[in-house]
C-alpha cells in the first residue's frame, strides 16, 4: 500500500466525526493468524503517558475481545466519508466467530509496518496499536442511566488503550 | 463572556495539540464553593455511550481530586497558541491546597452555562462536563514502563469521564 506517515493528530477530526457517523473497522489477530474486523463507533486519540493513544472498547461476548486479549495488538481503519458504508454495516451487526468478514465484505488487506494485525486497504486513515493498559469497566461508578441504555445484559466493555506505533494516511 | 456555542468536535484538534504543548486548564469546584485550576497535558474528547466525553486524569495526592471527587463536575480551558504560558506552568506545579491560584496568575473567571463551576476568561476553548463515570487505574494491566516512569509513587491516576454539557469558543 502507498500510504504517507503522518502525525498521529493530523487526522483526529476526521476519525472522530467517521467514528460518530458510519464508524470505523477495529481489525484484530491472534498469535496464531486468526484475525477478525468488527466497526467501532466509539473511541478517541489522545497523548496520555507521553505517548500517542487510540482507546478502544470491546465487549467480552465478542470475538474481537479473544483476538486482542491474546495478542494484545489492534488496528484501527477509518473509511473516508461515505465511503464502505455496506463493510461497516455488516461488520458492526454480524460476528466473525464462524465466518469471515473480510471476505464477506470484500475487504482486501494489506500488512502493517509496525505490527501483524493487517490493514483495510481501501480506508484513509491508519492506526496501528499496542495494548499499553486496558481495564475492564466498572458499573460501580458509571451513571446508571448509561448502565440501563447500554448495559442491559450487564456485558461492560474492556477498555484497551493502544499506544500508537505507526499512524498512515492514504 | 461572549462566547459561540460550537459542536464539541469542532475545536478538537487544536485542543488536543494544546493539551500537548503547554496544556490546559482544568478547572474544579466543590459543592462548598471552594475552587481550583491545575495544568493537564493529557486527556481527550469523544463520543462513548452515545455522548461526547471529555476524559481528564487526576491523581488522588492532588487537591483537586477533593474537588471533582465532592461536586463531579470540571471544565477544561484550552489557551490559544503560546497564550497564558506562565499561568499554565503556575498551575502545573503548586497546589491550590493553601492559595487561589486564580488569583496569583491573575486568572479572571466567569460563570459557566450549564454548571458552578468557573470558566477562565481569557481561554479560547471550553468545555463544561458532568462526571459519568469515573475509575481509578488498576496497575496490573498497566504497562511496567509506563508505571516505573510515571509512577514510582504508586499515586495512580483516577479516570474522569465527564460529559460535555457545554462547549463553546471564543
Amino acid at each position: 500500500m502507498d500510504l504517507t506517515d503522518v502525525s498521529y493528530l493530523d487526522g483526529v477530526t476526521e476519525t472522530l466525526r467517521r467514528l460518530e457517523e458510519d464508524g470505523a473497522f477495529l481489525v484484530t489477530r491472534n498469535r496464531a493468524g486468526q484475525r477478525n474486523v468488527m466497526t467501532i463507533g466509539w473511541g478517541n486519540v489522545a497523548r496520555i503517558w507521553g505517548l500517542p493513544i487510540f482507546t478502544v472498547l470491546v465487549r467480552p461476548t465478542r470475538h474481537t475481545f479473544s483476538l486482542i486479549e491474546d495478542s494484545g495488538e489492534f488496528a484501527v481503519c477509518v473509511p473516508g466519508p461515505g465511503e464502505l458504508t455496506d463493510a461497516l454495516a455488516i461488520c458492526g451487526s454480524e460476528s466473525g466467530r464462524n465466518r469471515d468478514k473480510f471476505e464477506q465484505c470484500g475487504l482486501s488487506t494489506a500488512p502493517g509496518s509496525a505490527l501483524a494485525v493487517p490493514l483495510i486497504e481501501s480506508c484513509r486513515w491508519f492506526y496501528e496499536c499496542r495494548v499499553v493498559y486496558k481495564q475492564a469497566m466498572d458499573p460501580r461508578h458509571l451513571d446508571g442511566s448509561i448502565v440501563d441504555k447500554y448495559y442491559p445484559a450487564r456485558d461492560f466493555h474492556t477498555v484497551y488503550h493502544g499506544q500508537i506505533l505507526a499512524s498512515r494516511a492514504r
